[in-house]
């Protein structure tokens, strides 16, 4: 009698709901798991990956983790780890129970998550405003001067006036939303949360809202649009992490058209990888053409969508695990990083191959979209800093002009002071300087200042610390005093005349956003909302259209 | 301890043997497994996949089975179904053990089978004589007008000589090899085993032998070689059913090159799958190009080989579930039968999409690679025949010249008596006539009989009965007396003079090969070796080389 019931919930068990098998002493509680599956997917999957098999991140499957035992697993989560594991304890993102639950969880055996079919994903499309009902022509004088900016932790984006610096709406989005991008006419402002909720904003409204949303991965970081002049505005894409797969829509509506697994093998040791990820989409201005980001296989897909029931895709062999990257002052080739090989990888996208890959001569380089600068000295380079060391590299991206300089490090400086800690940096045609930012800098003087390069001797200048004032402290839920990160994400304004940064808060309390001029550097005004929940990202309208940085 | 017992075997069995757990009254030993994952893999996996998700056949998942329960199934396994379900026991193909065992087999879960990597595939890759020891001319005359025979229960392949009618040589090759290509100069001959082993033969050998072989799959169908002038001998392609995958080979070393992925979404619900196998390959001549069949998911991938590094694919839809198919007249459209849907799709390989999906006016088409005739009255016109009906059809190929008969089915017949059971037709410029089997139709008359349809009227004008002393009967392990099922596949010689037929015995004795005077339909001469075990698919170097049927 005993053994059959035994057998009853094992065999339950081999059909998904591994816990009770394998964790043997470990157990957790259906909620228990409910909610440690949901902290893994907010604060792990990211670097770890939903099967746990490692990516920027080591792999976290069960077997491996139990050969650490939980209470050296609690440590690390708490206090994170010098190649780059956050201190979630540390920061108050997880509490002391939070923390014990994921050190046992990730000694269980990850449940497969759920695939997504074109069914699934109708079922969540929604046309929250037709296209007949929205206006015929813009109701607004400064749209094309909007910023759009996440508001990670709540889960909304806050629209900016650029000029009149005033937030003109605050629309939902889905969860800590990675990136925005907008249409080739820079009307709408496309929308990715990490859980997969896809929606676009009518910045044409008076008040923008959002017109269109779709829920197309449970996963996902990456958002564009077709940008080639004969498909304006016709097409969008998103880049799914789970499941892994390329998802095409119609651009006014969201409408899904076609989905692409990306489930491929490794360009080098060609492994099957089921969790083969889009890291990162951008848009070719010069091909009906989107260069994709396939993270665990290291390969880049040019997406040929003139075509876009039959898509032609070329696969590209790059290096793991591709990031994020940007397009060199030519808008030719896509500089993109391969952040755990600390490799540099450059796409030609007119050849459909491989340039180079480049030792970027620094520890996970994190471009974000990079930034460019026309050098009397080098010709074009194309720069990038990195998260696990200070330094800043440009690489030369004219092989015609300037042979001796292409696809080389011709200039590599270092941010004063120990560490990495950078996320971004962000240029402008119209600006002398260069700004970069240290947000997961340990260090709290050097993680809450900006560091500013002359875009001609391509040394750091001038650092400026926040004032005190606009690092304002706020208690966590375990009572926990936690001052705002510093400065996170550079954006100007259309005419490159200004800067902005946000004061990387937590959801306790509002936090600013920091206007300064990009010639003189005075701070020259500061916008304090207080629906300004944890601003991250900004994205300047003409700027993004044009893919100018 | 007895629980803790009980769990340590469940534990286990949660990690693949779930045989035990998911059985419940039904247990198999591991013996029992071993033994029945292999028939399964022999008999069942085509039609119902590895997954046992279904394609031809329908799907036998445990949960499925387990409603019809052992003894329906085994009435099944044993005497088939009007649907195209073979009765293996009936055949004498499966003992009443086997029909037992299999039946309570497919109420135990799928073992999720292994994948293969580039490390498992040159693990297998031998170079049994290097191109260096290879002839550099032909050391034999008729090299050209040699065939190739499969002897398919065997694992080896006879090359016989089209002029002498001589057998030169037997070699041994992979399981129940499907299909053998040449490259495009004829020198090799590439086959292709269902266990997934390549392997290659040189026939400018005076006994020609295999030089290389590799196993790049555990389950495959299709191979072809690059035909494009400027690649000519240069690459070969195996199409996977397990790992659903791409492999890319150097032709003359069977050296792996590249890994593709086929695991992909279907065309028209668009839902994840895993299990989405290569049905077919066919090489262009004209472009660096390989059209390759996707069963599940009905999308048909061409396949731009000249990056062999950074291949360029083009995703069409089509229809499920892609099987077999060959070119019009032109060479530009690609003909194939989705038979599970009852359709033929044409790809135009230039512009690169679907043309038509045509109503195949019979149940599940079969046509191999088809059949091409320039017709007086209808102009180019590409026929095929039916497993599951006696239709045969033909469908006009040339949308400038006949545009009233594009993509129509222009002509359809019907084969005298009940049943299909059709596999083959093929024809040749240089014969007015066009020859079909019928080896699965369940009628002994209409099964030993070989169909001849005349070019101009399209209408069956003779029916060639094979005289039974070709038939040989043989007894079967359990004593059972099975004759051979008739002819089976048809092919001609270089000139078009000669058609050959293989007589489809089994495995207990040999069968010889028929050779019919193509114009006077007279036989000419029986090859008659005791090598020749189950004789079924002949390739002849000219016809093959230059896709003539």
């Amino acid at each position: 009698m005993k053994i059959r019931r035994v057998l009853g919930i094992l065999t339950i068990s081999c059909l998904g709901l591994t816990s009770l098998v394998n964790a043997k002493e470990i157990k957790l509680s259906k909620e228990e798991m409910q909610k440690a599956t949901q902290v893994y997917f907010d604060r792990c999957a990211g670097c770890h990956g939903m099967l746990r098999k490692g990516a920027l991140g080591p792999s976290l499957e069960a077997t491996r983790s139990k050969e650490f035992g939980t209470e050296t697993l609690k440590h690390i989560i708490n206090f994170g780890t010098p190649g780059g594991m956050p201190g979630w304890g540390k920061t108050g993102e997880l509490t002391k129970e939070e923390t014990e639950l994921m050190a046992k969880y990730i000694q269980i055996e990850a449940p497969l998550p759920p695939e997504k079919s074109m069914a699934d994903m109708k079922k969540s499309h929604k046309i929250l405003i037709p296209v007949k009902d929205r206006p015929k022509a813009p109701e607004a004088e400064n749209w094309k001067d909007y910023f759009a900016v996440i508001l990670r932790d709540v889960g909304e984006i806050a629209i900016i006036d650029g000029v009149t610096k005033k937030v003109v709406s605050v629309v939902p989005s889905g969860f800590a939303t990675h990136i925005t991008r907008t249409g080739a006419s820079g009307r709408y402002m496309y929308v990715i949360g990490r859980d997969g909720k896809a929606s676009m904003i009518d910045l044409w409204m008076k008040v923008p809202k959002n017109v269109a949303e779709i829920r197309t991965c449970n996963d996902a970081r990456a958002i564009d649009t077709s940008k080639h002049p004969d498909y304006k505005d016709k097409y969008a894409i998103v880049g799914c992490y789970w499941p892994p797969s390329i998802v095409t829509l119609e651009a006014d509506t969201l409408e899904p058209l076609k989905i692409v697994s990306t489930a491929s093998y490794t360009y080098d040791t060609q492994e099957f990888t089921r969790e083969a990820r889009v890291a990162a989409i951008i848009a070719s201005h010069e091909r009906p053409e989107w260069v994709v980001n396939i993270k665990e296989t290291g390969q880049v897909w040019l997406y040929d969508y003139s075509d876009i029931k039959n898509p032609k895709i070329t696969m590209v062999d790059a290096e793991r695990y591709l990031h994020d990257g940007g397009w060199d002052l030519s808008k030719r080739y896509f500089m993109t990083a391969a952040n755990a090989r600390n490799i540099i990888s450059v796409i030609d996208t007119v050849k459909g191959n491989l340039v180079a890959n480049i030792p970027s001569q620094g520890i996970k380089p994190h471009p974000g979209r990079g930034v460019n600068v026309n050098s009397k000295k080098y010709g074009p380079i194309w720069g990038s800093g990195h998260i696990g060391s200070n330094d800043i590299i440009f690489i030369g991206t004219d092989p015609v002009n300037y042979p001796q300089n292409a696809w080389k490090v011709v200039k590599k400086i270092s941010l004063p002071g120990e560490g990495g800690g950078n996320l971004f940096i962000k240029g402008h045609p119209n600006s002398p300087y260069i700004f970069a930012d240290r947000p997961v800098n340990p260090d709290r003087k050097l993680q809450t200042q900006i560091y500013v390069i002359d875009k001609e001797s391509l040394e750091v200048v001038k650092t400026i610390p926040i004032p005190k004032k606009y690092l304002t402290p706020a208690k966590t839920e375990d009572g926990k005093e936690v001052a705002s990160r510093g400065p996170v994400h550079f954006e100007f304004n259309a005419d490159g005349s200004e800067v902005w940064t946000s004061i990387w808060g937590n959801k306790l309390k509002a936090s600013p956003i920091l206007i300064y001029d990009s010639k003189t550097l005075e701070l020259k005004s500061v916008i304090d909302d207080k629906r300004l929940i944890t601003p991250t990202g900004k994205f300047n309208v003409t700027n993004t259209m044009t893919d100018t940085y």
